[in-house]
């Protein structure tokens, strides 16, 4: 039977979900795509395909997936359809059609994410959502020079969690950026690469706060990715602060 | 008995509150700060007074509220304290010991607020909660034009709620300003005035909307202000769109 394979880009804000990822339970974003997908399409389980599975709390602003169709439909007609079936805290910002061998997870050229630190001395109920809250004063210089020693490939398995089961921990990063906003308070570390490792980014994020508050120095970075030890990098950041921005294909 | 006045100024993300004002059943701004001010100031059910009342699903990023305390407390401890007993959706920015005939409500002379529309063509996950999803295309120039005219003293019947009590429609509304950001395709509408009524700035909004997207010419406004009539008034906007900005004293 012949099918049609289309592409979307996806926005979504992570907090009330258990995360990407279908589980039979808990309400994911993978599981009310599907069910939106299933109405507007006519299809009976379609399954969908994420660039990556983001966890509990993470966000996203330009996840993007892969799903089959067994009818041709308009991008237009399908974009506005989903956002119709769609809550408050999902939206497809993106429909179009592709060959039926294009695959959100395998032709990810790089992904870029975002991750959001609040660093206010009290709590701002606006940023509670999507920002971590640190409460001691980073230095902005030591964050930079923190952030360019992960630039480049290296074996990542230190900042990977110990339940990442993958054949190489070997990963790239092309691009570090750091961004300040002075009224908000709000820090922005960007991270563009090949892939990344399970909660990488937010181990590398909590072992750059220790860093940038002054707790350890900036050198324990080459030391913590020579030592492929897991124990040695600081600990996983909480997830509201990171969201997926982008993939590229 | 001698008692210690304290003024303080508030956030809160209105969207998971039955609004400011306390109520028996329901959780409201006025609860969680009493409930935070009895544990810190070890005070029997104290009572606090708020600038404004804000309703169920309004936003404040400077309420300003006051409230006794029997004993005397450095401000930073209060400050410190109330923020540590507080839910993630509230929070105290600064506080500071006033004279015992300091009103919150009484002494403001003037208040603002801010009123968010995203107008993209696709719903935004991340402004779902702080700004009201307007579809139709709005035209910045026809948005000022009404604007303005709400400016200066009026009587402001036709834009209350019929359910407001008072005894004068008169207010004056001394600025206006209108802001909009092109990446997020959110407008901002800015009220300062000596007071408003009773959901007079949803209704003004909500008559803005129908002037923008074309619906009705702005010189409606002055028509509908002469006529003292709520029924010629566009409908109350949202709430989720409205936020108190900030106090004058």
């Amino acid at each position: 039977m012949e099918t049609y394979r289309y592409k979307a880009s996806v926005q979504y804000d992570g907090t009330d979900f258990f995360g990407f990822q279908i589980q039979p339970e808990d309400r994911t974003v993978q599981a009310v795509l599907e069910e939106a997908i299933a109405k507007v399409g006519q299809a009976d389980s379609p399954r969908l395909v994420g660039a990556g599975r983001t966890d509990s709390g993470v966000h996203a602003r330009g996840q993007v997936i892969h799903f089959d169709l067994a009818k041709r439909m308009p991008e237009r007609s399908l974009l506005m359809g989903l956002n119709a079936c769609l809550p408050a805290d999902v939206a497809v910002t993106n429909v179009e059609s592709v060959a039926g061998d294009f695959h959100a997870r395998y032709d990810a050229k790089d992904k870029t994410y975002l991750y959001q630190i609040y660093n206010g001395p009290v709590r701002d109920p606006f940023l509670a959502r999507y920002a971590y809250h640190h409460r001691y004063q980073l230095d902005a210089e030591k964050l930079e020079a923190g952030l360019k020693l992960f630039q480049g490939q290296h074996d990542f398995q230190a900042f990977a969690s110990s339940k990442a089961e993958v054949k190489s921990f070997v990963r790239t990063i092309y691009q570090t950026d750091l961004t300040y906003d002075p009224g908000l308070n709000l820090y922005g570390l960007r991270f563009r690469g090949d892939g990344f490792l399970y909660n990488q980014i937010r181990i590398m994020v909590g072992t750059l706060l220790q860093v940038a508050d002054g707790r350890r120095p900036v050198t324990d970075i080459e030391k913590i990715l020579a030592s492929k030890d897991r124990n040695l990098a600081g600990p996983t950041a909480a997830p509201q602060g990171l969201i997926m921005e982008s993939v590229g294909y």
